[in-house]
């Protein structure tokens, strides 16, 4: 017993868990009302304290092609965003470029089209930088700081060593890497698998 | 003159170039008659000598979705193999193990719609493992044997390095790193993009 604590306290030090994340949207709370009528119903909590999946859906619609019953996560947010991966780009015609989340400027438009209405958005269309949300104890205990950019090696399927993932540190986040499904299925993901900070 | 030269000589000894390879199809002669009423029609050469993409094209049916015009490549071969990338399999609703090309055994079947008729395969659906094709000169210029799996960094928007890349030697290879689009898009790979052979 005693045994397996000091073996799981080693292993949190040393690994990370991976998620991939599917594509998905963040709406403005006004594009809530124009697209569904209310605010966003929480349906799901996710891994990262305070938001949710939404009960609600949406249709993302690109000049080549769309997407249906896409995840809308909440809680509303002050600008819209469209995470897709660069496959999905080719799908809907859309070239994203790869950004931080909230990093919206100059990004592609799209689309949305709810229970209730169509939304247009002037920007928000980005596949998102494979990121690691850590909270400050597991920062601390792995020596990286905000915004660092680290290599990752994945422990997978068809390993790789994912260069640029950026760190983002919160008190309150459950440490994870965020990829999206091409990075997932690139390196084989399956879930539970785990990640390790290169020096 | 002779600068650029010697660095295009030092360039072909260090970098290989990067190839992104969409889903396609390989079949045999009997089913190219089944499928279209007739053989294979070169429509455009491979990087590699001899290997074509066909004019024809088949629509490749899963129990979960379909994929319309996907590309047949010829000549024919003595076993079908559909390979497409992990993201795919999830469209179609099939798993495909990563093999190396030509390892069809006791992968899963699909359905191939031609102009002319349908074929089930009993097996042949496959993620291609990521591989170098390369040419004898080259592998001993770089130092790599057949069937040796190397690492790979990628100089791409998304740099990664690929663990367990193999080596395939022939003669009249043109070498080239073979990815698909899961793991081009994870790297962010462009046409024209290179990869180094790490020590």
């Amino acid at each position: 017993m005693e045994l397996d604590a000091l073996v799981n306290a080693v292993m949190k030090n040393i690994f990370v868990e991976l998620e991939a994340s599917g594509r998905h949207v963040h709406v403005t709370a006004q594009q809530a009302l124009s697209l569904f009528g209310h605010k966003l119903t929480p349906e799901r909590e996710l891994s990262q304290p305070g938001q949710f999946v939404a009960k609600e859906r949406v249709t993302v619609i690109g000049p080549k092609g769309k997407f249906e019953n896409v995840a809308v996560l909440g809680p509303e947010r002050p600008e819209a965003q469209v995470e897709i991966s660069l496959t999905d780009g080719r799908t809907l015609g859309i070239t994203p470029p790869v950004r931080l989340s909230g990093d919206v400027a100059g990004t592609p438009g799209v689309v949305l089209e709810g229970s209730a209405g169509k939304v247009e958005l002037r920007q928000g269309v980005m596949a998102a930088q494979r990121h690691i949300h850590m909270n400050s104890r597991d920062a601390a205990a792995m020596g990286v700081k905000d915004k660092q950019q680290v290599r990752l090696q994945t422990y997978t399927d068809r390993p790789v060593i994912f260069d640029g993932v950026m760190v983002r540190i919160h008190p309150s986040f459950q440490t994870s890497v965020h990829l999206d499904y091409d990075e997932a299925n690139a390196c084989g993901f399956r879930k539970g698998d785990l990640g390790r900070i290169l020096p």
